[in-house]
């Protein structure tokens, strides 16, 4: 709806557009003028008790072969139809030939949505640099014994002072864990402290002119004595970064999502450490999750949507952790995009630990 | 979900209650924690792979005899499961009785959203007094000449100032139309004019701890040599408030929606003046359309909400307007609480019209 629309309907509304380039509207009555100074559907049709008449003389009009209907299994962008609001269009269109020819329109919506044009790539570089600029920030503010509550607050006010939107629930925006006793996963910030030995870890997203970034970086708290991170830590970073960069040398158009995925997957168990329990890479745009393909394992809840082949202009994330036991978690997230034949980074990639004095 | 949860999560999952009062959870691994926080699931299962196992294994467990599922033909807020979602779910539990038992939640949450406590209409109150003293402001600040998007902005502008939410889409709330060549409905408010001798009409809510009002008030403006509204005015207002008072008489506990409507449509028509295009009214609370019952004609797109009985403890509007042809909208909307033998108001009703002057 975000995307033929872009803004509320309040009654039962139907939205046809066909492959020859007609756009037609079916809106209440009171809706019509705004759905009309939108400039988009060149045929408005505002009716006043109900609208299955009017659906079904310009379902005669069209003649169509086939009528794909926004729902999915595998794309949650394509999933919008409700159950109910399928049972009232089967009932509208009861005795037509019409629901033989329903099907999912997630293939038109998941290419719609994956292939970024200039402009949306230009929208999510400048949320990135945002994002950016805000870790830059942080780096600047911290200080051991800091909760990630407040860390987490900071990162809110400056993003509510810049105006920016979160770029998915505020709740887990920013993620912030540090130390072994953090929650993994979507927890949102708590009382606990960072500490000297332990890492600091981010999850943080802004949405800027309806466009997302979704980037993690780690830092690590020096201890009395150190001046670098000491081996269990570097370790763990490089095999992260290795990860990631063993996903990047697999990414170009035709690959199989659980391909790329399978190469950062294989890098980390070869370096010791366990399987992540998630994903490489998901698409990034209007969302923090746009569209269909995931950079995943051939797991039941990825089924169907990690054997889906990369194509050019889709943005992707690139992200996984180690954890630590005595010391928290190393996570990196960066951003890329799939040219012709392989990606360019569009966040500047963290490539080494940093560390965090207490001083 | 709102009802249920309150907050998002990743993954598919699901979220059991039973008669017994047994709260179950199956979200992903990394939701787990943050439903556990919630305090209000006494099982929370945090899967990895995919949710199947566990939701078949839970099922078998609690044996159910019907399983209400969220989705309704007749109320948007009972009705969240996508039609994706549906098919993953019937295909989860192929080959178990489970499917056979599906029936729509919408019983339970249009008696849950409905029927509100006495914090509920607290909020509400607040709410609608807060709208009130917009509507205060307005009238100290509205001076003819002013466009309907002046008087839009600085609506928007308090509303914001005072970090209330908007009760509905920011788009169209507030409304503002003023004189004949207003868009009716919900229009985006635009660059006509107020002149003299038009009528001046704002549909107006806002969300105030996750509760709303939804109010309308008309006001004229004096033309030159005048002191009060012309007849014309006058005749229209005394309508629209006569009929709202004929639906004030009828509203009670066991009532069909749709005969209150009809109180009010019958005066308007013995009054000589069209049908109204729309409800009389509808529910308010978490939303500004709240749960499924309408004070609604029989028409098709009321099927099934306007026979709905009235209960004690809804909150409705009561909202209709007249159109004088060369002067405008005049509209009202009140907020009422059904009590155990009629109903009360939560909004200072507008009783007689006011005007404004030029000077």
């Amino acid at each position: 709806m975000d995307l033929i629309l872009g803004q509320s309907v309040t009654w039962h509304s139907a939205f046809l557009l066909t492959s020859s380039g007609r756009h037609i509207a079916i809106v209440g009555f009171f809706d019509a003028e705004n759905i009309r100074d939108l400039g988009v559907y060149e045929q408005v049709i505002g009716y006043h008790k109900g609208l299955s008449k009017h659906l079904k003389k310009i379902l005669e009009t069209l003649q169509p072969k086939n009528i794909a209907i926004n729902f999915s299994e595998r794309d949650v962008a394509a999933d919008g139809l409700t159950l109910g609001n399928y049972h009232t269009l089967l009932r509208i269109l009861e005795g037509t030939p019409y629901p033989e020819m329903f099907v999912s329109a997630e293939a038109i919506i998941a290419t719609l949505r994956g292939r970024k044009i200039g402009t949306e790539v230009d929208r999510i570089r400048r949320a990135i640099t945002a994002t950016e600029g805000l870790f830059a920030e942080i780096d600047a503010f911290v200080r051991p014994g800091m909760t990630q509550r407040q860390i987490a607050k900071f990162l809110q006010l400056r993003i509510e002072e810049e105006g920016y939107d979160y770029a998915w629930d505020k709740t887990g925006d920013p993620i912030v864990t540090c130390g072994p006793q953090s929650k993994t996963g979507h927890a949102s910030p708590g009382d606990i402290p960072l500490e000297n030995g332990h890492t600091l870890h981010i999850d943080l997203g802004v949405k800027i002119d309806g466009y997302c970034s979704d980037l993690q970086r780690t830092r690590y708290v020096l201890d009395d004595g150190e001046s670098i991170a000491p081996a269990d830590v570097q370790r763990a970073f490089s095999t992260v970064l290795g990860a990631i960069q063993a996903g990047e040398a697999t990414l170009r158009p035709g690959v199989p999502g659980w391909q790329v995925d399978a190469a950062a997957r294989g890098f980390v168990v070869e370096s010791g450490y366990p399987e992540y329990r998630h994903a490489l890479g998901h698409l990034l745009g209007r969302s923090a999750h746009d569209g269909a393909t995931v950079l995943a394992p051939q797991w039941e809840r990825y089924d169907g949507i990690c054997q889906l082949a990369v194509e050019e202009g889709n943005v992707f994330t690139l992200e996984l952790h180690d954890l630590i036991p005595e010391r928290g978690i190393v996570s990196l997230e960066e951003d890329v995009l799939v040219t012709n034949d392989g990606m360019v980074y569009l966040s500047n990639p963290q490539t080494e630990i940093r560390n965090i004095s207490a001083a």
